[in-house]
């Protein structure tokens, strides 16, 4: 990575991290504050863990799991470890999203609501299946030595695709829960006559957007992708007495022969 | 393209035309049969306006506004006429939007409900006026004649990038405008109580996320990009006796040179 290119995506990574940290701290102030609390009751205090193990979990684990190639600090890391990392983190965020449904269905069932009726539920309910689908599959294809290179290699983009198309949904998933929440949640004064909690959880489903965005942006951009091993290996080999910060723009300026669609591609388009 | 991949490039957008038809005819059918029908009157047949312009509008044009230089058959058009049909789609689907707000917003003032209270119409009108940005910069970059090349390449993968986040983000917020209608249209049966018209509806938020994961899918396979201009000029210059199913195959073999990600990237890091 040249340094202009290695200081922009420090900005989109900070500024990421920076928007993800804060809607964990208003996902916690809504429950807390505004709302009952957390518990494992039954009641309101227990759906309150819905909300707070989505966003925590569900979205920004899986969004640090998406863009953890992307870390140059990493890249000295074998690839085997970073995919490792990758399922984790991924294992982490169904595991949290898994409890989190839970929580919303004790909650129902406790309250005698139906469950499984609306919009919400439905892509929420996909969402996890097809998410637990990808990780069997990323298991199976990436992290199981025999499956075929050939395979891992026409896998890949549906592997890539996938992964952003679930982050994306839930997001959307969540931003239809929070609707679902506040007109069901408020009344004197209702969600339409835009009381403090109501004003505040939208700002909350605005900075889930913005996270989403920052995600999908460097998860997208190919100039920052992780080398290629073989480039990494010849730089092992050749450069192993440089120190850290020489091997880093070193790096980065042969892996930018590797990938032509930031570039050259473009260009000759248009 | 080979053979094969334009097999696959049909049978995706075969796909997303038939499921965005039906999600036309489900919309049309819910104002119409379950709901009070369509006029401009300030009540609640003109907020039926909303969802009809949305779908059609903001959601379907603007799909395949998105993918109109996939179309193998327009590739014989020059690279002029394509962008104005992709900028003419994009300003129809505005259109549309903005006629769709503006019957929201007549309802609400008829009916005394506040406006602007929700997420859905924070981050809808949001994406509108975001998108009116996308559509002037667009013009300014690709359709102004004086604007330099070098400026070109660089925002094309701003444009890009926006178009489809926008795209998306459009869908997300008509789940959330179905969530709302769902919740405050129906009562006695409630949306909880799953009457006929709380299923329709959803599952013509599932035909949106269906459509949009196609349009998506279409939009980034590099594989199925319209070949550059150089390599439409060569081949009309060389080939301009050969008929068309030779120039197809033809043509895309050239144009795969072109595109580094599909093939070689992914199969050298896995």
């Amino acid at each position: 990575m040249a340094m202009e290119n290695l200081k922009q995506f420090l900005v989109a990574l900070s500024a990421a991290g920076a928007v993800g940290f804060v809607a964990i701290i208003f996902v916690l102030r809504w429950v807390l504050h505004f709302k009952e609390g957390l518990a494992w009751d039954g009641g309101l205090a227990e759906f309150n863990w819905h909300p707070v193990l989505i966003v925590t979990g569900f979205i920004f684990l899986q969004g640090i799991a998406i863009i953890v190639y992307r870390l140059p600090w990493t890249w000295q890391c074998s690839k085997l470890m970073m995919k490792f990392i990758h399922a984790g983190l991924n294992s982490a965020a169904f595991i949290f999203a898994v409890v989190a449904v839970v929580a919303a269905f004790d909650f129902h069932n406790t309250a005698k609501i139906p469950n499984m009726y609306s919009l919400h539920s439905w892509l929420g309910l996909i969402t996890v299946i097809l998410y637990s689908l990808q990780l069997v599959l990323g298991v199976g294809m990436y992290l199981i030595p025999v499956t075929p290179v050939s395979w891992r290699a026409a896998f890949m983009p549906i592997h890539i695709y996938s992964g952003l198309f679930l982050f994306t949904s839930v997001i959307a998933v969540a931003l239809m829960g929070i609707t679902e929440k506040l007109i069901f949640g408020l009344s004197n004064p209702k969600y339409k006559d835009s009381p403090p909690e109501a004003i505040f959880v939208n700002i909350l489903g605005v900075l889930l957007v913005v996270f989403g965005a920052l995600i999908l942006w460097i998860a997208t951009r190919t100039s920052w992708k992780r080398p290629s091993d073989q480039i990494l290996h010849a730089l092992h080999s050749n450069g192993e007495s440089e120190d850290n910060s020489k091997v880093g723009p070193a790096l980065s300026e042969l892996a930018e022969g590797t990938d032509a669609e930031a570039g050259g591609d473009v260009r000759r388009r248009f």
